[in-house]
């Protein structure tokens, strides 16, 4: 493949992705829920007189398996007026998206602080590498040859960091307005039946998806071609400035993921513990999807940045080989293509009849999409590479052939279905581990969360294996690429993905594949992810050899390790004081105003809405500050080794925590046995939603801040540490 | 300090501290509690006719000061009618004993028959390594040299094996023995006042203490002087051989710990969930403090093994010289003698006449022997060492200054006291942290879990910073070697810090220092030991570097930092289910024994305590099995790169799970606040109780049995990676 098929393809496919996701949009839109009503929106959301919101997309379990979509079947009002249901949808809708905003506005100024702040660090510690000279350098790998000054390096991953944070904030905002449209719209369609229903909320998830897949392919492709005017034959520069744009996406998901967890969280224990008196709505909405889409794109990103980093210092990046060095960008844009082809599976050739046909359906779209790119990686492994070539070793040079690299990307893709699959397995209550847990309420909260963090800890086993058979096939081909590409290849399918995710929530109640299958190998993807920026950063830093056994390298890793469990006890601090807050605060509400216990008074949502705004915003800032020092001060005062050490710890510690607890609902309401389940599955949310996710975005955000700031550490850094 | 000297002083110091123990025990046993009713143990052992056990030594806190000493002081007979308690005290003293030695025998059956096994397995494993040749080999570390045959490696290491597990099969059924019946006096005791109460409790601590600290020793000195007549010059043979004694001790610790553990806490998980119906005594006492003197004979073995395998191959041990070799020995005679005047200050010259008095004098104890100990630390090390030698450090030789080691042994030493008052910060309900939980109860349980689980993750932080800093200096100072002596020096108050433990469930009450307090630095000193381990099974692979970038390395790391999850699944399932089955038998009796609701009919405590019997026996063995394969599988497989990358993964990984939850009690009995806390202490037990400790046996045992196996596989290891 040449330069310009490359140039041709890559463009290409992502303008293919945004066309299909906003024709996708297109048939999601036509179902209307403002001609009716397009009011003004109340100051609560709950339309219904009753304690229950009536527009509630996460899923309950129940003993029956009626499709309870969007809390919406359960209404008492039911199906009968279909304008009047529209209208009140409209009404939601509209509440939601002004809550919605209102938040993540607010997050933004903090957000918009935070990035101009640290923007400036960036410019000063790399900019220092060189004390700010103007002069050329001798390159580092590219012996002989000339590079641009350190100074250049610093502007321009500066200007990457602030891509990659507008990026992200973007696709966060871009996915949770398309949610909270589509939600609604799901809601109304489910009744029509459920094949309506599965479509609308299937298409609305394939949006995201495919918007955040093209987007954040076409701005890197631009970031590259635009960086490369100035930098020409200096790709080592060029590529190590790019890394920039994946700390910007990085740390912009963790603020969000861990502001928005914290957001929803609050409400929802708050809610769980008063009895679902208030509503949780704008908080899925923040923390989900806002949160997810960022997350998925910081992934994406910092993959990414790393192959392409590593390949840069290749032969073929030496030889200036631009189809070859594209490489993880192809990959990306064939994912494009296949997740569009399976997309029109889910959609058009295959429809959903039954509530028992979800799940199949489901299924069947991770293993189309699955054997599709298997297909897919191995045309572009061959059109794309050269048949041999050289990759950089840390420090050594390893003889990789083409179809090591196919290996590489399809182990990573394979080893997602496989963690899917085995997550499915430990959170559908289709088989026995959740059955059991289930089936521990009957003797109390007690053994059910007992049950449940055991059931937490044992999900994490077969995923590991997975992960660490992929690490060891991946690193032996091709040393550190091998493991960014595993990455991406995993990630590849990622639209397909969040279509089904997007699906979560009613194919949950449908008894079928649980929110998680779709979207805990993507998390997953951290391990591979955060280990290629390790590596690249290892590289990057000049270091060979990480020794464990010495002192400096040990005690990085027990530290580093250490540091997912601080940041776990910040989170669900913060998680723990505002749910307190908020159930304070209902109680308070339910003592002085009169009439709300017997449903007579409308309950003052603002004061709530306002305790998690302001506990989140409030309460992101320690756990954040953690993540993006502990970096900082290790590499400057402890040095590269000591570094090295902490990252690998909180690899490694931090990769067991994606599943914490499954405690699950069962038994009929009232009952203590339900009551049992509700106190587990509040006590599992804020390990699973807020902790959980947050740490595999700390483990990837450590591993791209040091890859960010490695030149700077190696010049200056270890001020203790000699 | 000649060889001579060494050889009067480390079996003197071992009697004066059996003697010493003797005499304590004398002390306590003055007072009577079988002079008025020696009857024969009824079936039951809770002699009130009310629900709650007429004596249960383990701590409640409740919103009262008062010293609820054993629970008797909330007896409702009270103190008025003194023979009838004495009896009473008797015939509970031996229903207690009874069906500890009951359990104890059962489990040691089982162990029995583990034991014979791995015995053999050792030999043959051993035995191969030159395919069972009686030929002497050339040395490894001296050479020129010849060594003894591996063969007799094998018998001498199979023999060390079984002494170890025969001696800490020993010590935890002598403290559980003292235990029983010190509780019994301390009860009776308190009824004279808490001056007197704090004498016995705190004498029977120290008989515990003294008896263990001193039977590690001395059997260890025979076994170096028995072995020595065989090995003659072979000291690198001598010390291989002798590192068995660790794998026996520690081997047996870890069944002590998981299956007393899991039949602790099935018992009082049971009694917790149904409103404290069964006594869970003889669980406290074959659980925690059989586990516990198991556990801690195990790391005083291993630390020291590792030390002089290490000290072995060390200038001095080249040069013989048996007094230097012995430091280790030393260290632990001179911790006899500081604990020995420390216990004195606590029982003879500082006596304790109030309730506010109990928490200052046990934090003096804490102060007085690690002041003294850092004396007995410098003198020990002036006489005993060369002012410079050099240490073996994987593969080069790292010249040290006597000195250095002072230094080393006593950061270990401090670090533990550090450890010692901030767990006794985060777990005092003297403090902000727990207060802090103990108010969440206000909100539900779900609050105080999280709360509860968030301090838990918070209390590991200044200890983890506490070890880091022990290892960083102890390791630059005097590579693996300072290492293994500031483990020793962790350990050297060993005895003081026993009695101390003993006290904890009096002092708890008093609102003073918790039983954690005094235990904790002494488990967590399993960073400090399994790390001495890991580096002594490193040397003794022959590998200079375990470099974590590269796949075999890495992929032992991921893979290892699971293994304490899934430790940690096995046995809280475990608990789990024998708890299940416990309410269960508890809710059978009550629906079908005639007058049990109302107190009139006994219940049948047989089959309850039958039901935990067999539970934690069954079910010690998956998580066992998990413990001693892992090694074996990855060293015989995958090779010593990834057995190492192993070790370190599973011990930076469990060196953070030593404090899981913290979740307390508050508000009166019967209130939401105290059924919301009673949840969270059932939620937490397991933690704390079994999966914690437990998971500090996991990283020592799976570290000593590398060691003892790594001749193997450095001769025959890694069949797959070739």
């Amino acid at each position: 493949m040449g330069v310009s098929a490359a140039d041709a393809v890559i463009p290409a496919c992502a303008a293919v992705g945004i066309a299909f996701a906003l024709w996708q949009w297109f048939l999601v839109f036509r179902v209307k829920v403002s001609a009716y009503a397009s009011v003004a929106p109340r100051a609560g959301i709950n339309g219904g007189g009753g304690g229950r919101p009536v527009f509630r997309p996460e899923s309950e379990i129940d003993d029956d398996e009626d499709v309870a979509i969007g809390g919406y079947g359960e209404d008492e009002e039911g199906e009968g007026d279909g304008a009047a249901a529209v209208a009140r949808c409209a009404e939601i809708q509209s509440a939601i998206s002004v809550g919605a905003n209102s938040f993540l506005f607010t997050q933004y100024k903090y957000l918009a602080a935070f990035t101009a702040v640290f923007a400036v660090v960036i410019f000063l510690f790399l900019g220092s590498v060189h004390r700010f000279s103007t002069d050329s350098q001798p390159c580092q790998y590219t012996k002989g040859k000339t590079c641009k000054p350190a100074l250049a390096n610093a502007v321009f991953s500066t200007i990457a960091f602030l891509l990659g944070a507008v990026t992200s904030v973007v696709s966060g905002f871009l996915g949770m307005r398309i949610a909270t449209a589509a939600n609604a719209r799901t809601t109304l369609e489910a009744r029509r039946g459920i094949g309506a229903a599965f479509a609308t909320a299937f298409r609305s998830g394939a949006v995201i998806g495919f918007l955040l897949a093209s987007l954040g392919l076409l701005v890197l492709y631009i970031a590259i071609k635009v960086f490369g005017v100035y930098y020409g034959d200096d790709w080592e520069g060029l590529y190590e400035s790019i890394t920039g744009y994946g700390l910007g996406g990085s740390s912009m998901a963790l603020f969000g993921r861990v502001g928005g967890g914290i957001y929803t969280k609050a409400a929802d224990v708050g809610a769980d513990l008063v009895g679902k008196v208030i509503a949780d709505n704008v908080g899925d909405n923040v923390g989900d999807i806002a949160g997810m889409g960022s997350d998925l794109f910081g992934s994406y990103a910092e993959s990414t940045c790393a192959a392409l980093f590593i390949a840069s210092i290749s032969s073929f990046g030496a030889e200036h080989n631009f189809a070859a060095v594209s490489y993880p960008l192809l990959i990306s844009s064939a994912g494009l293509i296949v997740c569009l082809v399976t997309t029109l599976f889910g959609t058009t050739f295959y429809k959903v009849k039954t509530v028992h046909g979800v799940a199949p359906a489901l299924k069947l779209q991770l293993v189309i999409s699955t054997v599709l790119m298997t297909v897919g990686i191995l045309v572009v492994t061959f059109l794309a590479l050269p048949s041999k070539f050289t990759m950089f070793d840390f420090g050594e040079v390893k003889q990789v052939k083409n179809w090591h690299l196919f290996f590489c990307v399809t182990i990573g893709l394979w080893a997602g279905l496989a963690i899917g699959f085995t997550t499915e397995y430990f959170t559908s209550n289709a088989y026995s581990p959740v059955r059991e847990v289930a089936d521990s309420c009957r003797t109390g909260a007690a053994t059910n969360v007992i049950f449940g963090l055991a059931l937490g800890y044992k999900s994490v086993i077969v995923p590991v294996f997975a992960i660490a058979v992929s690490i060891y096939v991946s690193f032996t081909l091709a040393s550190i690429y091998g493991i960014a590409v595993a990455a991406l290849g995993m990630l590849s399918t990622v639209a397909t993905g969040l279509a089904i995710d997007a699906y979560g929530p009613i194919s949950d109640n449908a008894g079928g594949i649980a929110e998680m299958a779709g979207m805990s190998h993507r998390i997953r993807s951290a391990a591979l992810v955060s280990l290629a920026l390790f590596g690249a950063f290892v590289s990057r830093s000049g270091m060979a050899v990480i020794n464990v056994v010495s002192p400096k390298v040990f005690v990085g890793l027990v530290v580093g390790a250490m540091l997912p469990y601080w940041f776990s006890a910040m989170t669900m601090r913060s998680v723990g004081s505002a749910a307190l807050r908020m159930v304070e605060e209902v109680r308070r509400q339910f003592a002085t105003i009169p009439g709300l216990m017997e449903g007579r008074a409308e309950p003052d949502y603002a004061s709530c809405v306002r305790i998690s705004t302001d506990a989140s915003l409030r309460e992101m800032m320690p756990p954040g500050a953690l993540v993006l020092l502990a970096p900082l001060v290790a590499g400057t005062f402890f040095g590269v080794q000591t570094l090295a050490g902490l990252l690998a710890g909180a690899l490694v510690s931090g990769v067991q925590a994606g599943a914490s607890d499954h405690a699950k609902k069962l038994g009929p309401k009232g009952s203590d046995a339900h009551k049992a389940a509700v106190i587990g599955d509040t006590i599992g949310d804020p390990l699973k939603d807020t902790s959980g996710p947050s740490l595999n975005i700390l483990i990837k955000l450590m591993a791209v801040e040091s890859l960010v700031f490695a030149p700077f550490f190696a010049a200056h850094g270890g001020l203790i540490f000699k």
